[in-house]
């Protein structure tokens, strides 16, 4: 897809990917990358009213609905936002990608992985991360978080630990079977030590990454 | 899917498919059947709100987010109507289904049928039509038809009279693979006519059906 890099930052939640997504895209656009920051579901108008549906605790969702309609608000995503930015040399960091819909919809909701890729292939088509940051993080942990910054839960929280559990299992399988594109990085530590360790892989995946000396 | 039956109407905009439903749910319902009457893109309440972003003339989707779009509303629309009705012995019918994915985005939009069945597979499950009747009608018919109820038109309609043309091919390549399965009826005649060789499709389709005499 194009000539720019395209990173995509992953985990349950509360592990930071949205903290995370915004310190990595600062940090490159400071040293003068185009950056385009980007999350899911969202990312285009109709994603975002497509996110207002998803997350909407009262929506009585089915399973391959929920599927479904993350993979269309992806589609449109690529479309509008991810492809073109790519193919104009732009890096783009999205909080969420297709591995949210691998871990929550494929493991979280018992689905398996092999039906929810099936229904996104459409949506991705070859448009694909060529890297994953996976912020690892204990479930109980993730949730403490949530409760200290005051979140209201929305649907897919409210699904609770043993759900999150499963979500995380699933993203760790993920990470193992897609070799030099992920990275798992331990969110288990203040925010600039886990954007030190995501700043580290990107510039060691990335050819394009500027030169910058010391750590911060 | 239990032991119900299932028709589904299809054809282009302005070949009758709504009024048509209505007729024959109306006559199934005097005969004292039970029978559940919906539509797609709509049937649930989710459905109507995608119905409506779906069908929005200032809306920008891709072709690719219109064919997950209509997947998604059909998923929840298999699994809250479509299957608890047919499980509990209902006749369900319903104004367009899957054959429209296919014959608008398969066919009118050039995805090819193929492409648009991978992504639906998830929507539909083994919930397909007992029978699906194929109201044929030439576009230009459909489009006086159209602005005689003074319609406005929607999304999909705004793509002209080609787009028309292919997706009404389309419906006659999926009826003629279908077998028993499928019916085309000329719907260039007044609604009654029409009405009785829906009629008699479904009595010569349906083992449940009724015994009546006459034709009205």
């Amino acid at each position: 897809m194009g000539h720019g890099f395209f990173v995509a930052l992953e985990g349950i939640d509360g592990s930071g990917t949205t903290t995370q997504a915004l310190l990595l895209a600062d940090r490159l656009e400071c040293l003068g990358v185009r950056v385009v920051r980007t999350r899911e579901p969202g990312g285009t108008s109709l994603g975002e009213r497509l996110r207002e549906l998803l997350l909407d605790p009262r929506a009585a969702i089915d399973a391959r609905t929920e599927v479904l309609l993350y993979a269309a608000a992806r589609a449109q995503h690529v479309a509008e936002v991810i492809a073109p930015a790519l193919s104009q040399g732009a890096v783009v960091v999205s909080d969420r990608y297709l591995a949210s819909s691998l871990a929550y919809q494929g493991y979280g909701r018992g689905l398996g992985p092999e039906l929810v890729w099936q229904a996104n292939k459409l949506a991705v088509s070859t448009c694909l991360p060529d890297l994953t940051l996976y912020l690892d993080l204990a479930p109980e942990e993730a949730l403490r978080r949530r409760r200290d910054r005051g979140d209201a839960p929305d649907r897919i929280e409210l699904c609770g630990d043993a759900f999150q559990a499963r979500v995380r299992q699933g993203y760790l399988s993920l990470a193992a079977s897609q070799g030099d594109a992920a990275q798992v990085v331990s969110a288990a530590r203040d925010r600039d030590s886990v954007a030190a360790d995501l700043w580290a892989s990107v510039t060691a995946c990335w050819s394009g990454a500027p030169q910058t000396t010391g750590d911060g």
